[in-house]
This record gives C-alpha cells, sequence and structure tokens, in this order.
C-alpha cells in the first residue's frame, strides 16, 4: 500500500470519530434528556482524546510526510491535512489539557458572573486565559501580531492587520450610516412578536429552505437553544432553528443555517468523508449565508413571493403590506447584544471585541479594565452605553472558552457577502427578478458552481480571489449597505 | 496505579465507543436522512473495529489477567468483563470478517427473496450462514450439544437441554389450550384499528409509561419502524414506538419497552457506565417487559384506571365497555407473522424455530427441506399452514444476520414472566388492587429492589434463582395463562 492509501485509511478512522463527536454534540443539543449531561461530558472527553491521539500517532505523521500526491486534488488534500495535523502538534499535549480545565471553570464562572453582573470576580480567570491563549500564540508561531497566530486557527492565513484595514475601511461609513438612521426616529416592529405556533413555523421554515435549496432527502431541521449547522457527509447535513417571541428568529435563522447546510450538501461527492470536504473557513462559510440570510432573504423581491404564504401561515400578519414588512424585517437600531443586532450595527459590535483582543493581547489594556473600554466604545461607535457590564463585556461565551481571534470571521462573512452577490450578479442576469418568481437555482447554481464545488480545496483568500476576481474588498459591503437602507430611511 | 485501576481507564474508553455506536445506531433508526445510509455504514464499522482492537488489546488482557478485585462487586465486573472478553476473542478476526460479509449479502439476498416468495434462490446462502455458525460454534467450544455454544452467546448458561426440556413442558397444553379457545369462534377486534391521531397516540403513551414509572428526565420516547429501548447511562434511556392502524402497537410496544427501559434506568449508580451496568441476558430483560406488558398492561385492573383516559384521546372507542376492551386487547387466534402473535401463541412460533435450529446444525434437516419442516410445524402447533415461504420460513431477519440460537430467549422471557409475577405477589399484596388505583410504585419497587438493582452482578441463572427462590420453571405461565384465558373465553 502507498503511504498515500495508509494516509487515507488512518484518515478515515479520524473522520468516524469526528463523525461520533458531531453526532454526541448534536443530539446534546437537540434531543439528549437532562440526565444524559455527565455521562456524555465523559464520553465526548474519552473520543476527543482518542481522535487526537490517533491524529497525531506517529503512523499519521510518518504516512504524511511520504505520501506523494499524483493529482491537484490529492495535493490539497495533503495541504489541508498537514495544516490541521500543524496546529494539533504545535500544541503541546500539557498546554492543551491545561486549557481544557481553565475552559472548564472559566465557563462556569462567566455563567454565574453574567448572571450576577459581577465581572470583578470573573476578571483574574479571564486574564489567565489571556495568559494561556498568548502561550498558544507562542507555540503556533507568528512574524508580525500575536494575534496573528490566534486568528489564523479560525481564518487560515487572516492577520491583525488585515482585519485591521478592513473594520478601518468600513468604521467611518458605518458608524455614519447608522447614526442618520437614527435621526429618523424609530420603528415600531412589535407586531412582529408574539406567540407564534411552533409547528406552523416548523413548517413555514422547511418551506423556505426548500425552496432556496436546501435538499432534505440529505438533511434535517431540528431545534437547538443555538442554531448551529452540522454534518457527517454530503447525505446527512442538518440545520437547527429556534422559536422566539420574534417571528424573524425562526425565519432568519433558518436561512442562515441552510446557507451553510447547502455549502456542505455542495462538496463534491468524491471528496466526500475527506478533509477536502465541507466549507474552507469560518469566514468564507459565513459569508455566503449571510447572502442567503441579508441579501436574499431580507429583499422585498424574496418577500413579494412569500409574503402571502406567510401570511396564510400567521392571519395576525394579514394587515402588512410589502412595504411595511419589507421595512420591519430591515429595522435598524444600536443595541447592546451583539447576537440580536440587525445587519448594519453587526459590524461595529464585532469591531469592539476585536479592538479590545487586540489591547489585551498586546498589553496596552489590562484585563480589569475591559468594562470601562468597552463601554468607551459602545457610546462612540454605537451611541449607546451598557447599564450592567452583564449587557456589556460579559455577554459573549467566547473568551471563557479562550476562543480568541475569533470574532473578526464574523464581520469578514458580512463584508464578503456583498462581494459575492457583487460577482453573482455578473453571471446571474436580474436576480432579484428570479428572487421574485420564486426561482432561486441560478442563485444557488452559481454558489455551487464557483464555491460549494470547491471544498477546501483552495486556501481561504485563493477561494475569495478565484470567486470574485479581487481580494476582500468591503466596498461592495458599504455600497450595497448605503443603496439598501437609504432607499428604506430616506 | 493498580491493574484493577487500568482495566477500569481501558474500559471507560470501550464505554466511549459503545456509547459512541450506540448513538449511531439509535439515530440511524429514528432522525437520520435517507441520505446519510452510506456514510453512517462507514462510520460504524471503522468504531467497531476500533471497539473490538481496543477491547481485545494486549492491554486489556493484561489488565484483567492481573488485576485483582477488591470486593465482590469488583469480582463480579471482573468476571462480566472476561466473559466479554473470551466472546470476543475466541472468535478468529478472519471469521468474524467473513460472518459480517456474508450477513451483508445475505441480508439483502433475504430481502429480496421474502419479496419474491423465493426461498430456493436464498438457500444456498443460508446454508452457507448455518455453516458459518458451525465454525463459531466450534471456535467458542461446547460439552454437549453444538448448539449451547451459539444459544450462550444471547443467554449466558443456557443449553439446547433447557431449551427443550423448556419447551416440552408447555408444548402440550398450550398447543391443547389453543384449540380450546379456537372452538369458542373469532373475536372481531376491528374497531380497534384505524387511522389514530399520532401525537395524541404519543402523548397518551408518554402518559402510560410515565405512570408505570419510566421516568423522563432521564429518557425520551421516539419513534422507529421497530421498536427498541437503548441507552447511554443511568441518566439517559431512550425508548422507541411505532404507530400502526392497530392503535395497541403503540400502547404495548411502548409498555414493553418502558419495562427495558426502567430495568436500565434502574441500575445501580455507583456501576454506572461500568460492565456491571444493564440488564444481565436477554431473556431476563424480555421476561420483566413482558411483566409490564401482559400481565400489567393487558390486565382488567389496568384498563379500569386507564380505558376512560384512552377514551378521551379516541373518542372513537368510547362505546366499549371495559370488559369487552378487556376481551379485544387479549384476542387470541393462530396466526402467521410471529411479530403479531398474541401472548399466548407466541411460544408456538419460537418453539417452531428452535426445533428448526436444531435440526439443522445437528444435520437432520437440510436448509433446503426447511419449508416443509416449517409447514408441518405450524400445522402441527397452530393448526394453520403458511401458503408461501414469505410468510413461512422466510419471516424473519435472524437467520440472515447469523443469530441462531437467539430466539428462545423470547419464550424464556414470557415463561419467566409469569414466575417473576408470582414471587413478586407473595411481597406485594393484591397488586392487582394497586394497579386499578393507578398505583405502580410498589411492582417497580419490587422489581427494582429484586431485578433491577441487582445490574449484570449475578450471571441470568442465579439471578432467576435469587428474585423467584427457584430456578426457571414453566408452571407459573402455564396457570396463569389457564386461569386469565379460561376466564375471557369459557
Amino acid at each position: 500500500m502507498s503511504h498515500f492509501e495508509t494516509l487515507k485509511g488512518l484518515m478515515a478512522d479520524v473522520q468516524a470519530l469526528d463523525s461520533a463527536i458531531a453526532l454526541l454534540d448534536w443530539d446534546q443539543q437537540t434531543y439528549m434528556p437532562r440526565g444524559g449531561a455527565e455521562a456524555r461530558a465523559n464520553h465526548l472527553e474519552a473520543l476527543s482524546k482518542m481522535r487526537h491521539e490517533l491524529f497525531t500517532s506517529e503512523a499519521v505523521q510518518n504516512a504524511i510526510a511520504n505520501a506523494r500526491p499524483e493529482s491537484e486534488d490529492e495535493q490539497a488534500l495533503i495541504r489541508v491535512i498537514r495544516r490541521d495535523l500543524d496546529l494539533a502538534t504545535k500544541l503541546p499535549t500539557e498546554l492543551v489539557a491545561r486549557k481544557t480545565k481553565l475552559s472548564a471553570v472559566a465557563h462556569e464562572e462567566w455563567v454565574r458572573a453574567r448572571s450576577a453582573n459581577d465581572f470583578a470576580s470573573f476578571s483574574p480567570t479571564l486574564e489567565k486565559m489571556f495568559d494561556i491563549c498568548k502561550e498558544e500564540a507562542e507555540c503556533l508561531g507568528y512574524t508580525d501580531h500575536i494575534y496573528d497566530a490566534l486568528t489564523d486557527q479560525y481564518e487560515e492565513g487572516a492577520t491583525a492587520a488585515d482585519w485591521r484595514a478592513m473594520f478601518e475601511a468600513i468604521k467611518g461609513p458605518q458608524v455614519e450610516l447608522v447614526k442618520a438612521i437614527q435621526e429618523r426616529g424609530p420603528v415600531d416592529d412589535s407586531c412582529l412578536y408574539g406567540e407564534w405556533d411552533r409547528a406552523k413555523q416548523s413548517a413555514f421554515t422547511e418551506k423556505l429552505v426548500t425552496a432556496i435549496g436546501f435538499d432534505f432527502n440529505r438533511g434535517r431541521q431540528d431545534t437547538a437553544p443555538h442554531p448551529f449547522c452540522t454534518g457527517w457527509s454530503v447525505g446527512d447535513i442538518r440545520l437547527t432553528t429556534r422559536y422566539k417571541p420574534y417571528i424573524g428568529s425562526a425565519i432568519f435563522g433558518s436561512l442562515h443555517e441552510a446557507g451553510h447546510g447547502m455549502y456542505e450538501q455542495g462538496s463534491p461527492a468524491a471528496w466526500d468523508l475527506t478533509s477536502l470536504a465541507g466549507g474552507v473557513s469560518l469566514g468564507l462559510h459565513e459569508s455566503q449565508s449571510r447572502t442567503w440570510e441579508n441579501i436574499v432573504g431580507r429583499s422585498k423581491a424574496f418577500w413579494s413571493y412569500f409574503l402571502p404564504d406567510l401570511q396564510k401561515s400567521f392571519p395576525e400578519l394579514g394587515q402588512l403590506t410589502l412595504d411595511e414588512f419589507y421595512k420591519l424585517i430591515n429595522k435598524v437600531e444600536p443595541s447592546l447584544i451583539r447576537v440580536e443586532a440587525d445587519e448594519l450595527t453587526y459590524n461595529l459590535h464585532v469591531m469592539v471585541r476585536f479592538e479590545i483582543e487586540c489591547d489585551v493581547l498586546s498589553e496596552k489594556l489590562a484585563v480589569k479594565d475591559m468594562p470601562e473600554a468597552w463601554n468607551a466604545k459602545y457610546e462612540q461607535y454605537l451611541g449607546i452605553r451598557p447599564g450592567t457590564d452583564s449587557e456589556g463585556c460579559l455577554q459573549d461565551v467566547h473568551w471563557s472558552m479562550g476562543s480568541i481571534g475569533y470574532f473578526p470571521t464574523y464581520s469578514m462573512g458580512n463584508i464578503l457577502s456583498y462581494q459575492i452577490w457583487n460577482a453573482l450578479s455578473r453571471d446571474v442576469k436580474d436576480p432579484f427578478d428570479k428572487i421574485a418568481n420564486g426561482d432561486f437555482a441560478p442563485i444557488l447554481g452559481w454558489l455551487q458552481e464557483n464555491m460549494y464545488s470547491k471544498g477546501k480545496k483552495y486556501t481561504p483568500k485563493e477561494l475569495v480571489q478565484r470567486m470574485t476576481g479581487e481580494s476582500i474588498n468591503p466596498k461592495y459591503y458599504l455600497e450595497g449597505l448605503e443603496a439598501k437602507y437609504r432607499e428604506i430611511y430616506f
């Protein structure tokens, strides 16, 4: 057997363990009874350890060192596995264990601190977490900024300089646009809040995501506290959504997750169950989901097609005109909580987190002074100031888990979503006319051809270049938002 | 670390893999989209191989050879692991692989043959399967009958002689009782067939199984084509049920599976996630499930309490009196299909299979002549003759999978269910009065104390002795059926 074949065999075992871990996780978030939590944690820990040991074993390292790829695809496959293996081996087991242990403690402390609005008690542990992340960064290595090592784990090739340039480009125009909209006075979307029947919401969202192209023969949709998408093969990709008083929660949550789902369902069958299958990075995964959710799903064309259906399922909404509904689902209002933010203000939330992460890592800001820095930035960018740390710097789970360098991928997704749409619009004629007719095939087809079918073959930066003809460029995002919201609000 | 501690650590990893395999299997039967089947088969195969390699590794074998148990429980734990390890190591990997491969082929051929009513085309493959099982038996070893080696895999310590004695004891009286009932003329239970609302069936069965003691904080109930029970810890035990035109399918299926579920939920917390937790054998698992399903769930007392509820959920049944309903759910009628058989005729179906398995293994019967032998036995014991092999010797999946020696555990369960009830009735005063008041706690309490809390600590035969004061004795079963059905029919 060639080293390449040996590698494939070993990776199939790694993949089987990944598949088990993914199912234990999916089940935990969807169906597992409360009493199962303790055993589930034990089993996940044991399987993750087995996975790590197998993946970083001498056998895998030998096979990859000696594998001779015979095609471009095989080359790409080796590149992807080698990158994952690098990330998995550069961190000493002792450090990984220490971080896992601290995460467990920090997560509990964070839950308590958030509910008690008590940053001071959490601050020493958070400081330790930042210190461990700095150690991680030193092990992973970087040439320019310490942030680069951390963020590369989530977005291959991305650097602090990339993110800074990205945020610098959008900061001024976004803050200004949000301010201008604020001056137009509040929008009352209270009619979108109510006690909506769950079964009807489920049926309606399944209809929507089927229409845009998610294949239920190769997937399903369930309910979970925090929507996510996960999968086991191109034949089994699962979405989750949630039902809240705001009717848009399920609708836009489902459309967003269906974007992730279609990306995963769109991997070439030949790459199924290999490391080449699936979306290439967090930022790119997010980008096309935002395209579906915001550019397609929050468009007037989309609702000119679906509003009658929605009103049939929920007669309480029957009095709304298309223009009214369109304005309501595109309501812009600076708010304190990121996960509830609208399309326009979302990136400002992320920017606050990015700037704080950089400042803490480069020791310009002490962890204990984070609340003041956070609140000042919210005032500066969003014009509002958290009354408590619970609705301020304690709101997100990420830092307690040591996921530092993760947040900017959300903004990258938002920005690229418009860049993708711009590229798509050069090839697909009048896409909004097609949407208004319920014809999503040309849009899905373009994404399939230019993005989904590429799996992880190219690096994220290469893929952006191939797909859109240039590297990430905030211009389309700024122009898109400007055009959309000026039309709605002015 | 002591060898005993090492063993526990290794077994925790084996257990994590078992847990993953169980979840992949549960998911496949409940929620997995069609497209996931191929990848799921790959992942299950890889994980099962890992599980086998880990469990039979030198590390486990060394640890168990040198482990020094320090208590009765530790002794029992080692005994159970050693037995499993014996079964896992006595069969050469080559033989296991050959059987797995033949099973896959045989299963497909069986599906085709059953649907085409074509035993002849399946016969050569089935002959190969019996041959492989004979090889297995030689590897496993036996002193008396070749059947002993095979059946011991499913029911520790059971032998062909045990089963023969069991069937000999019941054959005459059962055949006679069924004949006598037949002569009373047919019972029309067509009013129990209809298009019953699934959500209402689900709610009603959940109410029933909650009432008898299944704990939904530590479990759930889902839908699957063939009802089963599975679990991950005492905190997470899951039932499945199914919804059919016959309203009893869901009701008695749920009660039966809840029996299995309560047995698993009742293991001592201290043994959770070890090989001592859970039911001790197939036959004993089945026995107490039959107690709940047939003796409790098909009693007049049970429905004197629950019939009003049932009629509230399904007003179509509103005209039935308690006596009428009781007779309908205890309808006896010889039929061709085992899985649809009533309580009274069920064991006659199993007897046919046991006798044929013995005859084929001891080469008194050629596989190709199986249909004639089958049909003659149905005529002799049940008074009816299959018109086709599809409703004859092709009806069950077991033989295509090489599960030879499995069937008698069903009958053992039926017979013990009455023996258990007899023992329970010595301690629990007037159990049917309690049932009629919806008070199931004394019954569950007795089973918990005398059976569930023992886990796998004793061998099945020891447990029967401890629980009932004697070894398996068909007397209680025969007397119980006689009393019940004479009361209904004469």
